[in-house]
C-alpha cells in the first residue's frame, strides 16, 4: 500500500486528495499539507496534516508526494522530494520558470519526477496515438486541435491562455507525434483576444494547429483530428446519452474540464501509484524533461506572441 | 482499508481479483479461493489462498466477500457470509434457483447481500434513469433494449439466452422504471432461434421490449431507448475515436462485454467497497430481493417460452 | 414534355401541383381539378382548371394524372384514368376498400397505375435495400421500425394509426424484404392508445417490428434498423448542421413529414414522370397490386387489433 | 418553359445537360454545343447541336445559356450572352483572368450573369448562414473549413489547389460572413505540398481558416465549423445509412464531389432557371462581381504563396 502525501488543498489538491482517499487501488491518502490548516484538515480525510509541504515530504508516513501547491513553490518542493528519494507527481507547470525546470531535470537522475499532463492517460488520446502508431493514418501531415472553455474572468489574459490552457496541447501533440516544434505563428482573434490560433511546424514535418478559445460560451470541449496521407483520425467525445425533446436532439457539454478529464486524472494517479509501488515509471507519463519542454516552449511562444506573432522555436537544452 | 476475499478464480473471479489488487481505492485483495490451487495462487497476487470458499469467509483476514464461484455454490456461500456478518457481493445469479434465492432473502435481515448487476453502476444507465426522474421524457411508454453479442457456441441455447443474457435487461429495466413485470410474449427468430424478442408489460403501464441476439457477428453492443410522452431518451455508446480510411469512416465495436462494461464493474466494486467500509449499502445496488426477482422472472419467462410464448408473470413473493 | 393533371388541391394535391409547376424536369402542370374552384385556380398556376376530376382525365391537355382527391373518390378516378389509357399516380390508399383495389388490379392490365408510396424513392430506404441485396447484412432476421409524429388530434384514433401511418411501414418493409406477412401481434401502449407496437412474421422468416407513436412530442422521426446474421444496417436521418449553444449540442427534428420526405416526393414524381414519358414504369414504384396489398393488410390488422391483438394474415388474392 | 442551351459537353457540361434534359422543372434542354460534334450530340438528348458556342447563344431556340466550356473561352461567351440579352450561368471561373472578369462586370449592367458557385445552394451551407444570421453563434470569430479530395494527379500542383479547389471556400466564406479578405498566410504541408493551409483575416474581424488536401486518400469530404462568441455551428454531412459489420460501424464517403454536391448543382440550376423565367436573379447566387472577386483573390493568393506565404489582400476594384 502506497502512502501518498498531497501538498496543497486547493481545487486541484483537494481533487487529488479525494482520489487517493477513495478511488486509487493500492494507495491511500496518508497526509495533506496546506498553509490553511482547516483546508488541509478537511482534505486529509483522517490522514496526517502539515502546514509546510517540506515537512510532509520529510515525514516517514509518506512514501510518495503529489504537488498541487502554487506554481512558485513547485521548484523547491520537487527538489525536496527528489532529495528525499520519493516519487513525486507535480501538477503542471513543473516549475515557474524554465530555469527552475532545468535545475529539476539536472537533479532528477533517478527519474523520480512525473508531471501531471493527465491527457497522456486519457483513453481517447491513447487511442489516437495507438492508431497513428499502427499506421491507420499513414504519414501524419496535420494535427488539428481545439480547446474551448465556457468562460474565464477578464484577467485570464493572452499569456495565460498559452501557459495555462494551450500548454496541454503543447505537451500532448509532442507526445502523439514524437516530434519537436521548430516554429510558431500566433493569431489573436476578436477584440478581447480571447481566441488564439497557433500554427506550429515540427521537426518531423507535421504541422500542429491549435485553437484555444476561453469564452466559447456553450461549454468545455476538446476536439482533435489528425490528417495523414493514408487516413484521418478523429477523436470522439464522451457522451452518455441524447435527449429528444422540444424539436431537437441534444447532448450536453460539461461546463468545465471535470466532465471531460476527471477520469483521466484518476487513470493518471492510479498509473503513477502503481509505478511508485513498483519502483518504476508509468509508461507514457511526462518526465521532468517533458515538463521543462512544455514550460520553455510556452515561454518562447508568449515572447513571440508579444513580439509580432511568428518566430522560430528552439528545443530546450 | 477493506480486506476483500474473492471466491472463484475463473474469468469473472480473476477479473474482480485484479480489480481489488490494483484498482479499487480503500480496499485490498486479501485472499482468493478456488478448487484449483494454482489458479487461486495466480489470482491472489500475494494474498492468502484457500481451497474452500467457506474457509475464506471464515478467515479473520477477510472483511468482505466477493463470490464468483459456479452458480450452484452461490447459495451456501452467500448464506455463510451472512452468518459471518460480512458484506458479500455475489455475481449474478444470486443462487441457482428461486427457492434458494428466497432462503437468502429471508436470511439477509441486515442487508449484507449485493448482487452483481453492474449495469446499475454504468454511467450511461445512471444518466438515463436520472433523466427519466428529472422528467425529461415525461410519462415513460416504451423502454426498448437490444443486447447483441458477437457469437456464442451452439450449446448456448434458448433458456440460457434468457438466464445468462436477458437477465441483465430484466434487472436493469425494473431499476430504471421502478416497475414490476406482469406479462411477457417471447418470439424466437430464425432457424437457430438465437435471436429472441421479448415484450413485457409492467404494472406502471410502460412496455419493455428486449431484443437479444447472441450471434450478431459484428461485435458486442447494447442499445437502449426510452420513449416517453414528453420526449425520448437514447443511450449513447462509448466511442474513443473514428478512423477515416479507404472510403469509410468507422468506429469499432468491442468483441465482448469487457469493452462495454469493464468500467461499470470497477465502479460497482468501488461503490460496494466504499459502502462495506462505511457499514452501509451502495445506493442503487441490487439487493438479495432484486436477485430473487431476476432469477424468478427468468424462470417464469423460460417456462412461458417453452410453453407457447406468451403468459402472465407474477412478482415473486 | 409531359402534361400532368392534378386532381385535388388540398394539402397533398397542392404539394404535388407545386412540384409539377416548378420542380419536375420534362413535365409541366397542365391542369388542376377541385370541387372548390378558387382552390383549384390557386394551385393551377396558370394551368387549366376543372371542377370535376373526370373531366380533367378526359381532357386532351392532360397526358398523365396525379390523384390527391379524398380517399372515397380514388376508385372511380383511377378506373377512369385506366380507361383513358393515361398513366396515373394515386396517393395512398389506392382505394377506400380492398374490394375496390381488387377491381383496379383487375382493370390495370397495362400497368398504368402507380401508388404514391414515396418512401420507395427515398435515398435512405433505397440505400438500405441495396445494402441488403449486396449481402451487407447477410440473412435478415429483424427489421425494426419506428414512426413518430409530433402530435395528432384526439380523433386520430386506433384504426387510423394503422391505415394512415403504419401503412407506410407495411408497404416499405415488404419492399425492402421482398416478403409477405403471415401473422401479426398488436399492442396498444398507454392510456390514450396512441403508441402502437406491431410484430409481424413474414414468409421469409424475417420478423418486422413497428412502433408508431403519433404524439411523440419532440418532432417527426423515422428510425429503421435491419438486423441480419452477417451485420446490422441502420438508416441515417437527414441532418444539415448542429448547434453548440447553452450547454448542449443540438440538431433539429422537423415538425412533420415535409422535413423528412419532401424530397422523396420530388424524386417519386420525377421518376414517375420520366417513366410516363417513356411509356414504362418507374423501377421500384408501387403497383396497383402493391396498393391492394397495403390496404388489405391494414384492414386485416385493424380487425385483429379490434379482436384481441394477434392473428394470422393472408396475402391478398 | 425555359429553353436552355449548354456550351461544352465535357464532364461538367454533360452533367448540366442531363439536369436540364431530365431534372429541372420549367426548363428543357434546347441545345448543346461542343467542338466535338459526337460529344455534343450525345449530350443534347434530341436537342439542337452546335459546333460553336457563339452560334448557340445567337439561336432563337435558346432563351438562356449555361457555359461549361474551357476556362479560356468563358470571357467571350459570357460577353456574347450579355450582348444577346440572355441570362447566363457560367461555371467557375467567370473568366481566365481578373482583367477579363472586370470587363464582364462592366458589361453586365442588367445582372444577366450568374457564376456557378453551387455551394450557395447547398442546404447545409444555407442552414449555416441562416443560423448565423439568426444569431445562433453570436459574433463570428472563426470560420474553419476543410476541403479534402481522394486523390489528384501529380500535375494538380500548388496554384491549381488554390484556383480550382480553394476557390470554392474563397467564395462561400465571403458569402456566409458577408465580409472581404484583407490578408492571408499560406502554409504548404508535406513533401508533395498537396496539403495547403490558409489563414485569412477579414474586414469584419472573423478569421477564416482553410485546409485543402487533394490526396486525403479516404474520400471526398467537406468540413465547416463556425465558432462564435455565442455558440458554435457545425455543418453536417449527408449520410444515408451505417453498416455494422466485422467489428466496426461504418459510413461511406463519396469518392468525389458528385456524392456531396450533385444535388446542390440541381438546386442551383433549378433556382437559376426559375429566376431566368421570371426575369429576376436567384437569391444568393454569385454575381459577375462575385466571380471577379473569387478570381482576383485567388490570383493574389497564388502570388503571395509563391512570394513567401503571407501578405495583404486587396478587395478587387
Amino acid at each position: 500500500m502506497l502512502n501518498v502525501g498531497v501538498i496543497g488543498a486547493g481545487v486541484m489538491g483537494g481533487f487529488h486528495a479525494r482520489l487517493f482517499a477513495t478511488g486509487i487501488g493500492g494507495a491511500r491518502l496518508a497526509a495533506v499539507s496546506d498553509a490553511d490548516p482547516a483546508r488541509a484538515e478537511a482534505a486529509a480525510a483522517g490522514g496526517e496534516v502539515f502546514a509546510d509541504g517540506l515537512d510532509l515530504i520529510a515525514s516517514d508516513a509518506v512514501d510518495a508526494v503529489l504537488i498541487a501547491a502554487p506554481d512558485a513553490a513547485h521548484h523547491d518542493l520537487v527538489l525536496a522530494a527528489i532529495a528525499a528519494g520519493k516519487p513525486v507527481l507535480c501538477e503542471k507547470p513543473l516549475a515557474a520558470t524554465a530555469a527552475e525546470c532545468r535545475q529539476i531535470v539536472a537533479a532528477d537522475a533517478r527519474g523520480l519526477v512525473t508531471v501531471g499532463f493527465m491527457r497522456r492517460f486519457d483513453p481517447a488520446y491513447r487511442d489516437m496515438r495507438a492508431a497513428l502508431e499502427a499506421g491507420q493514418a499513414g504519414v501524419p501531415l496535420l494535427l488539428d486541435c481545439a480547446h474551448r472553455n465556457q468562460s474565464v474572468p477578464p484577467w485570464f489574459s493572452g499569456p495565460m491562455i498559452v501557459t495555462n490552457a494551450m500548454v496541454h496541447e503543447i505537451d500532448i501533440c509532442r507526445w502523439i507525434l514524437g516530434a519537436e516544434y521548430i516554429s510558431v505563428r500566433i493569431t489573436q482573434v476578436g477584440d478581447a483576444g480571447d481566441l488564439l490560433l497557433a500554427e506550429l511546424a515540427t521537426d518531423r514535418g507535421t504541422v500542429v494547429r491549435i485553437e484555444v478559445f476561453m469564452n466559447a460560451a456553450y461549454g468545455y470541449q476538446i476536439e482533435t483530428r489528425l490528417v495523414g496521407r493514408g487516413g484521418t483520425l478523429v477523436m470522439a467525445e464522451p457522451v452518455l446519452g441524447r435527449v429528444r425533446r422540444a424539436g431537437v436532439e441534444s447532448q450536453p457539454f460539461p461546463p468545465d474540464w471535470i466532465g471531460r478529464f476527471a477520469d483521466s486524472y484518476r487513470l493518471q494517479d492510479q498509473a503513477w501509484a502503481d509505478a511508485a509501488r513498483a519502483g518504476t515509471r508509468a509508461p507514457g507519463a511526462a518526465t521532468a524533461r517533458d515538463g521543462l519542454f512544455a514550460t520553455d516552449y510556452c515561454d518562447q511562444i508568449v515572447a513571440i506572441m508579444t513580439g509580432g506573432g511568428a518566430g522560430v522555436l528552439q528545443a530546450p537544452q
